[in-house]
């Protein structure tokens, strides 16, 4: 923690002091939303039924606030293997509804990612747990604890009876961590009407680039996500009595895995980079300007050493380049202890972060050819298909904006400082669809520290954070009222 | 099935009509032996105790055969991660001691390979099932089905009230899957004393090579199974947040696997075809002469091609040549869905099978040598720890010894037909622990057929293959005895 100006008098004042005096009760929800097992990305019903509590759990909040509450059923979705599984609703609530101000739209997922005890968590992954003042539990940071914190503020003017300065609306999905299934054919019928009145969508749903400072972002990378399956047949084979005479399917997997990217962290598939954006002068000083301490970094990520030494390069290869990640094999014997089996049929994963200017259906095609012209090479009797489940593109913010300019002011408040202005390697789909769709500003205001562990084991989120993002919010609502005023008075 | 000749008049005659009269009781002590969990490759205190229960059972129905049944308790096993875990007992069993008769020596497991529903199993597998004459179930094949069939031999004598001609012992281990822990040194204490009375010693863990012609054993390969770790930290990683900038484990693992065989099956650690023993012309004759119907055997397989063309490249490769079969990672993602993860530390899995004169040590030493090397031209920050997790030397008889043409005899006896003399490219240590110890002929004489599964989903044996070997292993025990007695005269 580091110090910073008490917060000034006036109507913020009195929503601080609300907020701190009521942390305890914040917490308390928090451990109640994270003891949900709300896992998107491993489609069996129990995680679809804690997916539904979830939803119902969060219209009953905003409604308690007195919002307006739609929760969208968004019907099945038909699994490849022929299963039908129910997709969570998504919910859009609506606080206020003044023409005179402005109004502001709050997306946010219930969702998380998955989490079991044995992969390496010290606490129970579904019971919130404090230890020195951070909150541990899947579901913390992404996106949990950030969807309540918006909560809290608007629920401070609640109990304090202020008015709140601008009219809010949520948009809260249940597939974000699974590639947001349904959200955007919803987006797109909901353009003229939910989303009519929204002049800015706000996403908190990325962290800081440090463990102090504040951040805004404008830019998040894209990604498409691979399979590649190799079969010999349906069946595993004995090691001993198959080993030595067939094309196995791992050999032929992990060659196909190892010929995708280099020791360097470069990827190898022809043609990749050929759509990457040039860069620019300009650009080069933006990285130089911006305020990472490498080895806080370092320390704090538990890594020994990165790919690059400076902290240009560091950044760009997270934000500006794209980067190729294998995450695993299905299919293949993944337990402890010693079992001599062929696996007759395995499925490598492995997805690529896009960046502008990069094309999800350009980079399928060129992945799909580079995979084939490795397979052949093999002469192996197995089958080899490649798929890409899924595919969202990159994006990039305008942050000369009200909204932008708000955030700024509410960090300055809250926090005494200046944000750093980042981008995110992590992709974000829905600022694609907003910015494409509504065509609105979208702003992404994180207030995850950049330790938090999203979609690692023993994730968490600093209660101080939380709280004092509880405060930004508040303050936020205040300043992006104040510009957005100043801004139609100057209109011609 | 194919016919056979009538079993002829006798005593044999009698124990033959017993058994095809009270084979469904044999197939209910099957089945209830095959529910049991007796899974000892996965070190978790549940299968731990069903191995416990196997083992008790074993003991009683043994008990009620007559035979004196001393259960050895093994103590605890030291895991690597500190945990300390109890082994399954060892059972040694007694039928007769009259020193005129030969003692036979029986060696069978109790334990199985892991197997889940969900792995692609058509029937729970501890749950045995029959379809059109197959008794689908985990240990069916692999050993519990052979074990019994030895214990259904000695019932049918003691249900008939006729001498068992030869003195009958049992060893039954529990950890076989999991490389016999424990097994080795309790031989060499009963060396003097349980074994000190042994003749022969016969093993039936393995399968025929055909669907229907019996086999003869004498020769199988040894194993070498290593883990190969990289570790970059022990919590994964966002593949957005740091996707890019990371030596990732996965990446340098897959490099590490790459490295170890060729699309051709050729192992590519330098030096490890120089132990291999040269082939001879005898040899090759004898390959010549072995009666497999390839057509038949990838059919049987389910494998379109195979890495050679012809019989004896096929069984040379199996049988006299090393192979390498990687068999999966622990620690990436392995479940149906897309995770957006870097996993933080991943362990690879492979196995080398060894042939006469390979050595474990001396393959050790090269495969540590070349994943160091490869590793270390990738600079990469993680760290490598490669570990040899289990080493067992390869085995060859002598196959003009007693044991050998009695089984000869009762094959032909029983099934109509010579035997194959094969070898076999997997594993049963306890050969060459016994060959070793006991100094003793060790003989196996498998009784699945080749489409049994082993290790694989939807493991089975067939009915046939279970009573008509019930009965090979009593014409057995009468053709040992009199080859024995017929010895005993010859001598000087």
């Amino acid at each position: 923690m580091f110090s910073w100006s008490p917060p000034p008098p006036g109507p913020l004042d009195k929503l601080f002091q609300y907020i701190d005096a009521h942390q305890d009760e914040f917490v308390q929800v928090l451990k109640e939303w994270v003891a949900v097992e709300s896992v998107s990305g491993q489609p069996v019903p129990r995680f679809r039924q804690e997916l539904a509590r979830m939803a119902a759990m969060a219209a009953d909040q905003l409604q308690r606030l007195g919002a307006g509450v739609d929760v969208v059923d968004l019907g099945s979705q038909q699994l490849p293997d022929g299963q039908s599984l129910p997709l969570p609703p998504i919910i859009l609530a609506e606080l206020g509804n003044d023409p005179k101000k402005p109004t502001v739209c709050l997306y946010g997922h219930l969702d998380v990612q998955p989490a079991l005890r044995g992969d390496g968590w010290l606490t129970d992954p579904f019971t919130l747990a404090e230890v020195d003042g951070k909150l541990y539990g899947r579901g913390t940071t992404d996106n949990k604890g950030p969807v309540l914190a918006w909560i809290n503020a608007v629920s401070a003017f609640r109990a304090l009876d202020q008015d709140l300065p601008v009219n809010v609306k949520f948009i809260l999905e249940g597939m974000e961590e699974a590639g947001s299934v349904g959200l955007e054919e919803l987006v797109r019928k909901e353009k003229d009407r939910f989303f009519s009145s929204v002049d800015y969508i706000v996403i908190s749903d990325n962290l800081w680039i440090s463990r102090r400072r504040p951040a805004l972002t404008y830019g998040t990378r894209g990604n498409s996500y691979f399979t590649v399956e190799v079969k010999c047949r349906d069946q595993d084979f004995h090691s001993g009595t198959f080993g030595g005479i067939l094309h196995e399917p791992m050999a032929d997997l992990v060659a196909l895995l190892g010929s995708l990217v280099d020791s360097s962290g470069h990827i190898l598939i022809p043609g990749i980079y050929d759509q990457v954006a040039p860069i620019t002068a300009e650009e080069i000083q933006k990285y130089k300007s911006i305020d990472l301490d490498l080895e806080e970094y370092r320390n704090s990520s538990q890594v020994e050493k990165f790919l690059f030494d400076t902290k240009e390069e560091i950044l760009m290869h997270l934000w500006r380049y794209p980067s190729l990640s294998i995450h695993g094999i299905e299919g293949a014997f993944d337990e402890p202890g010693a079992k001599t089996v062929i696996p007759g049929c395995v499925t490598g994963k492995f997805s690529i972060r896009l960046v502008p200017h990069m094309n999800v259906s350009v980079v399928e095609k060129q992945v799909k050819q580079h995979l084939e012209a490795v397979f052949s090479k093999r002469n192996s009797s197995n089958q080899m298909a490649v798929s890409l489940v899924m595919g969202l593109q990159p994006w990039v913010a305008k942050t000369n904006d009200s909204q932008y300019l708000a955030a700024k002011r509410a960090i300055r408040t809250v926090f005494g400082v200046e944000p750093d202005m980042i981008q995110d390697g992590s992709t974000i789909p829905i600022a694609v669809t907003f910015q494409d769709i509504i065509d609105k500003s979208v702003m992404m205001l994180p207030l995850g520290a950049v330790d938090d562990g999203e979609h690692a084991q023993n994730e968490k989120i600093n209660r101080w954070n939380y709280i004092e993002g509880s405060k930004l919010f508040a303050a936020f609502f205040l300043e992006v009222a104040r510009l957005h005023a100043s801004d139609a008075r100057n209109l011609p």
